[in-house]
């Protein structure tokens, strides 16, 4: 059996983002990844912690960078479910790390709806990875939260 | 003897610009103020918690944020000493904080080098309290260390 390591990162991040959406948080995991090994996993508390900097991504890079004793993530890779916005983005470029894969846009938050590029060139930004299932949670997490706004 | 009660703020916010510089951390401070009194000071520990997101702002909002119990800053305004990056920015956008003071530019990573507006319609932005005495702290910052670089 051919493992798709990338795919298999993402469906940790996925995993992160389902226990989000069972905390009704909304539905958004990262892993941080080094030399094969996660070094963090981190889904969206922004609720739960009442702060609005508590995004997967934030708490993700804080927890990789204490384990690693270091403030850069050169070597690391980062997996989350949605596109990072533009303070997770920023984030991820002071912590000059190695590689961003998302799995589905974001299109009114999104980095990439930004002109200037955000990422040093070095940094390899990817899209794509379980795209459906990821974006689908959100989209299902969103539709609930309108239907009980209705009621 | 009349008191200029938003440089008063900003002073606060270049004390702790200066607190950071004596912990040989890039000189930036930030406070928070809700209804006119302080409920958040903090200054930039991305090198002592050896942390990429732990800039003044980030912190300040955060501890904010935990003092309100609220996930939004409304009724609150941050006075830093240096023009936010846009990881702050965005961190002060999903805050939804009502005022922004900023003192000197940041030519480089500075929010108003993007092309989108971050902010909320309803955030006042103001540049200039202390511009000068902000500024020339991180000017005589990096000075030092390009000179201690060249040794």
């Amino acid at each position: 059996m051919i493992i798709n390591v990338h795919q298999h990162f993402m469906e940790l991040a996925l995993k992160e983002a389902k226990q989000a959406q069972a905390e009704d948080e909304v539905p958004i995991g990262a892993v941080v990844v080094s030399h094969s090994r996660v070094i963090a996993k981190a889904y969206n508390q922004v609720e739960r912690l009442k702060d609005p900097t508590a995004h997967a991504e934030m708490l993700a890079i804080t927890s990789a960078t204490n384990v690693l004793g270091s403030k850069y993530l050169t070597d690391c890779a980062i997996y989350v479910t949605i596109e990072p916005c533009m303070m997770c983005a920023t984030a991820l470029f002071w912590s000059k790390i190695g590689a961003v894969y998302y799995a589905a846009g974001d299109n009114r938050y999104g980095f990439t709806h930004f002109d200037r590029h955000i990422f040093n060139d070095t940094t390899h930004v990817e899209k794509g990875l379980l795209e459906h299932d990821c974006g689908q949670l959100m989209k299902d997490f969103f539709k609930k939260k309108r239907e009980l706004d209705k009621l």
